[in-house]
């Protein structure tokens, strides 16, 4: 477990929040919660229930009686909190919290992120335990994250870092050639069918279709269906 | 409401979770949201109920048949998937989409996010009305994101990168409905010329065609355009 953070919860309250929070580590790759002082006992059958598929986080849980206890083996811990409390810690954004993570992983350090209870977050005696400080910048006129909610945006970050950006495959580009090909095709079909009039207006007409379709990101099946469309739009009127 | 993204729930079941995605808004200061087709109606007093603080977000929500209604105005919009599928469009993690719609925003364009409904998420068919993809980069060995938090984590990359919105001309897109009627008309035309056969392939090439559409750029004088070179290619025969 040193390869990832530990997400402590201190003082949870309701089973269905530790449960939504073992679920929401486990969507994000991680599984080393701690509970520190659960206040309906450990194990929770409510937990349990909400976890479904991710009892196996609950199941590892450590629970302890503080935070001392919970975080043992940790080395670093980050207090999140709702807003940044003047106490002379560096002040984290979610995304910057997660890259000094990673970079403290991978020197073989141990870090912890610390979760308040529902009702009322950290106390200063908690955050006075960490070294530095979390806050997610949210609605300061609404600012109503719940506990699970504030676990899935931690162990989102901790993830977005950890995994390469998604890269757009390479299309199957059409290659000039072949929009030149069919903007032609288009071109006849629409002089044979008499949409160039009146005469001195056919050339912008012509041109305006021209630049349409380099305009199209088009592949090449795109082309060749266009192709097939346009000689089926028009060919009863041929026969 | 040009300065922000609209969150579009399409075909959602339960109003608890409609609740949880108006807070989930709000809390990072969205307020746009549209429902299409919600299950138990509308107005649903379970959302209510869920929403406590962001009920203005509800109030002010736009109901509609589908997404074409729901997304009137729109002229961009993503589809939240749970893998990307193979459609020849761009996709995108979280972040990259909300660069890619702050960018469309402050040049002018109208920006909507679509979200499946929590049973089955997104149709293919509502896919194909989207002329992009998001994804969010879950551990694939439990990727339980419901819709909420589906909300939440897209919210909050809107918000984490937010910037002043430059003023800057808007230039003349197509709005989703135009596209939708335009590739009905598409449709339509190629269905009269006996184009979709044999019937067992019909829904496929449509839903080709569907991805086809919304995948180009279309201004408002192209799609202007497309529809009367569409009425002159098949006019003679229709004579």
């Amino acid at each position: 477990m040193t390869s990832q953070p530990s997400i402590i919860l201190v003082r949870p309250q309701l089973g269905e929040n530790i449960g939504a929070a073992a679920r929401a580590m486990l969507n994000f790759g991680l599984t080393d919660m701690r509970l520190v002082a659960p206040r309906d006992g450990w194990p929770n059958p409510k937990a349990t229930a909400m976890a479904s598929g991710a009892t196996r986080v609950l199941d590892g849980a450590r629970v302890a009686d503080d935070i001392a206890g919970a975080a043992e083996g940790c080395d670093y811990l980050f207090a999140t909190t709702a807003r940044p409390r003047d106490l002379e810690k560096p002040v984290h954004d979610p995304e910057g919290a997660m890259r000094a993570a990673r970079e403290m992983i991978a020197q073989g350090r141990r870090v912890g992120i610390l979760f308040g209870g529902e009702r009322a977050g950290l106390a200063n005696e908690d955050v006075a335990r960490a070294q530095a400080i979390v806050t997610v910048p949210v609605n300061p006129e609404f600012a109503s994250l719940n506990l699970a909610q504030c676990v899935l945006l931690m162990s989102y970050e901790w993830r977005r870092g950890a995994v390469e950006p998604l890269e757009a495959e390479a299309p199957d580009v059409a290659p000039v050639e072949d929009i030149e090909r069919f903007a032609r095709h288009w071109e006849q079909r629409l002089e044979d069918s008499g949409f160039f009039h009146p005469p001195e207006k056919a050339g912008h007409m012509k041109l305006t279709f021209r630049n349409f379709w380099s305009r199209m990101p088009l592949t090449r099946n795109d082309v060749q269906l266009m192709h097939g469309a346009l000689r089926q739009l028009v060919r009863r009127r041929d026969g």
